[in-house]
């Protein structure tokens, strides 16, 4: 199932994505279980919103061979944590404001674990069923920043720095499905997600021994080699296999 | 005025402190103007509880002169920014568990600031007006895993690692107040927030250049010099002049 929420007419709603038509649903289905209205909506005639609205942002540095590889930097022997403001989050087809322009700063393709439960110590072999599902996420980094602080945060927490959506996904496996990026329509990231160092069940086995997720978390995972800087004007467009494209344009 | 938030007999209550005295309000002083109730405890007969649960827990590395120099590291030139996980925020008498037993995990007492209003770009002469009030907090640390891992967020995320309160006081000239802790009766850390090289207007306008604060967000405000290991059965008490004693047991 392709979850969605969307605006129509100020109002803000919960739906179900099939190709083109939105059917509505009673509510939010972070919070619980949810039945389908005999509402239905065109894509088209609707604002996608963020399918979530995450109370903590987790992100995985360094979770592609390649793009350790392509930092310089040696691969971490366990998932290498941080955390992004809430406040960075925007949904597909908004722009991307770049804070500044004389900073390099990326886009940097990833597959998102929404979180289902409120998860904590997790086995691995519980781990995936505390997900509710996966979305797409774009988590923009200043890297001039990033080097100045060394803790990352700052870097990819500016307003409008983490792209998320459009839709989550229920039935996807997590750990073979093809990742990519397009830059102006020039494919700039491509990989698979078996090329993950932690795979998703792992990650959410580490997180959840330090803390509590809460039902709408995300874990941007970590992106694939190729990032590369924006600039004003440019079409990012972030895409993972079953999920689909999120896109934004630099403003 | 101190503000606290306690349980008794199962139920959550706001109020103010005068000496002993808990005089109820009407609601969340957090979330916005709360009027007085007739009902009072006696500070004796409750639970005290964090005095806010906030969305988001920023924190600020090295921000005294002689605890930079203790780690070895330079000065930042702007503040370190780094988040933690509010599932870490336990309340004052909260036992502190130590996750493991071979790592090197310090106590860190810190002035807090209490965020009042939704707060995004503020200018240096506005930016107190936004701060609701100030507490005390000790930034519980692996020292291991925050080496290891380059980023904070995971060093200083585990459940409890985060103890905060006991009171937020709303009247406190932030910029010229004695810090202190104590472990096991002894003081271990003694120094004045005049000692801050980033001050309390500045780290919210560079906090609010990045992302949006929301009314209970709080920022740990970086600890002087002093830093040292717990062990189990150590009592900690961290103190800021003017507000009050923060005492947790490591378990």
């Amino acid at each position: 199932m392709k979850y969605v929420r969307f605006r129509k007419d100020d109002e803000v709603y919960f739906g179900v994505l099939k190709g083109d038509s939105i059917t509505q649903l009673d509510g939010d289905y972070i919070k619980g279980e949810t039945r389908p209205l005999s509402t239905e909506f065109a894509l088209g005639e609707v604002e996608v919103l963020t399918p979530v609205v995450p109370g903590q942002v987790i992100g995985i540095g360094l979770n592609y061979e390649l793009h350790a590889k392509e930092t310089g930097k040696p691969i971490p022997e366990e998932p290498m944590m941080f955390m992004a403001s809430p406040s960075a989050i925007v949904a597909h087809e908004t722009d991307i404001e770049l804070p500044s322009i004389d900073h390099r700063i990326d886009y940097e393709a990833e597959l998102v674990i929404v979180i289902g439960e409120e998860a904590k110590n997790l086995k691995k072999d519980e781990a995936l069923s505390y997900i509710f599902g996966y979305t797409v996420g774009n988590d923009v980094s200043d890297r001039d920043l990033q080097k100045k602080d060394g803790q990352f945060t700052r870097a990819k927490s500016f307003g409008t720095f983490k792209p998320l959506g459009p839709v989550i996904e229920t039935e996807l496996d997590p750990n073979n499905v093809p990742i990519q990026l397009k830059l102006n329509g020039e494919v700039k990231q491509k990989s698979n997600t078996n090329d993950l160092i932690h795979d998703i069940a792992e990650l959410v086995v580490k997180v959840t021994e330090v803390m509590t997720l809460m039902p709408g978390d995300v874990i941007y995972t970590g992106t694939p080699s190729g990032v590369g800087p924006l600039s004003p004007r440019d079409v990012v467009e972030a895409e993972v296999d079953g999920i689909g494209i999120l896109r934004n344009r630099v403003k």
